[in-house]
């Protein structure tokens, strides 16, 4: 049985997966990269800012988990670029002509546009439909494989109040944004659908995973 | 120097400190004992409910800050008592006759009422003042040792925005209460002003620490 899978969702100590003002030049808002330190640090994270080392601890076993087992990933729109990106025809994403997915990847946005092939794997679809119906394309893309949920916070919340969401890495970060985008809303009780397991890090950083009940092995 | 210190303040994953809907049969809301489950499973805070027994682990440690050192407590209104106390001439707080506080205990509130002596040594005094005006007084009352900030949240939140709080140890329950009193709001960027630490429990909760800059030691 195949899963869908959130990982390396960063928030602050008040929930907020995002800061205020997101543009071109501030893709996290007025957090900045404050959410993602911890992963810029790792063997994981170094790479993608264009560093090399990197520390390969806890937090890196953690950030790791997000490639093994994944067939195809699911975005919302404020992931892709920033806001107005529907009205630049030569928008293919932050990430370059290699971006790190490496699979399908399906893009939420009412201004579906023609897929676009990158290099390494990744090919863009565009699609305006609903959760339950993009996780079922998602699935058959995946070929067997998993599916990654890959946020932002706005489209993670939808696919976990929807039932959609068999694994959640959740990433705490000491600090209090005050403004942004909240994770939390309209999710009271979820706790009861999950396994919670948190783990804080030497870093500072606390690793939050939930794990869904139907997916716990029994041993008798 | 003496500091002004919170302890035991839970939280919910999404911030609440409280629930919502709270009266005399449900002090808390519709959190219920959720807030709570981790304290009242220690030694320090099973007497509290009448038990005995309880574990002596990290949850345990971290409670039983809560009393050395204290000189005074300040609280909120809405920690005295349910909605409307003001109205009940015989209200002498949640507690009994022994209240768990043993010093001067002081009560904010916009209706001030006649000191109240308990057993124990806790004495209820009620203030009509600021934050900055019932620190000075408690600082007094405490005889040279610390003043605790008893909560709840939305009076934790006024000291902590007013930059009169020293050490703030918060436990973080990980579940989703969606609705209540939540500590956060007003508070962005607070952990400048700390070292804040994070340590998770075997039992499910994360303590989280912030002690003032100023109050860290030198070394050399």
């Amino acid at each position: 049985m195949t899963r869908t899978r959130i990982h390396n969702l960063s928030i602050s100590l008040d929930g907020f997966a995002c800061g205020e003002g997101q543009s071109a030049e501030a893709p996290m808002g007025h957090a900045g990269h404050r959410l993602h330190e911890w992963m810029i640090a790792t063997r994981f994270g170094a790479p993608i800012m264009g560093l090399s080392g990197g520390t390969a601890g806890l937090d890196d076993a953690f950030a790791q988990q997000h490639e093994p087992g994944i067939g195809a990933e699911i975005m919302g729109s404020n992931k892709f670029g920033p806001p107005g990106w529907q009205d630049d025809p030569e928008w293919k994403g932050w990430w370059g002509e290699n971006p790190p997915f490496h699979t399908p990847t399906f893009v939420l946005t009412h201004r579906p546009r023609t897929s676009i092939e990158m290099a390494g794997g990744t090919t863009f679809h565009f699609l305006d439909v609903s959760p339950v119906k993009a996780l079922d394309l998602a699935r058959e893309a995946a070929g067997g494989r998993d599916v990654r949920i890959g946020g932002g916070a706005t489209m993670a919340r939808d696919f976990i109040a929807a039932g959609l969401v068999d694994h959640i890495h959740l990433v705490q970060v000491p600090i209090v944004l005050g403004r942004g985008v909240r994770l939390w809303d309209g999710l009271e009780g979820m706790e009861g659908d999950y396994s919670v397991e948190a783990v804080s890090a030497p870093s500072g950083v606390t690793h939050l995973t939930f794990t869904r009940q139907s997916s716990l092995v029994g041993l008798c």
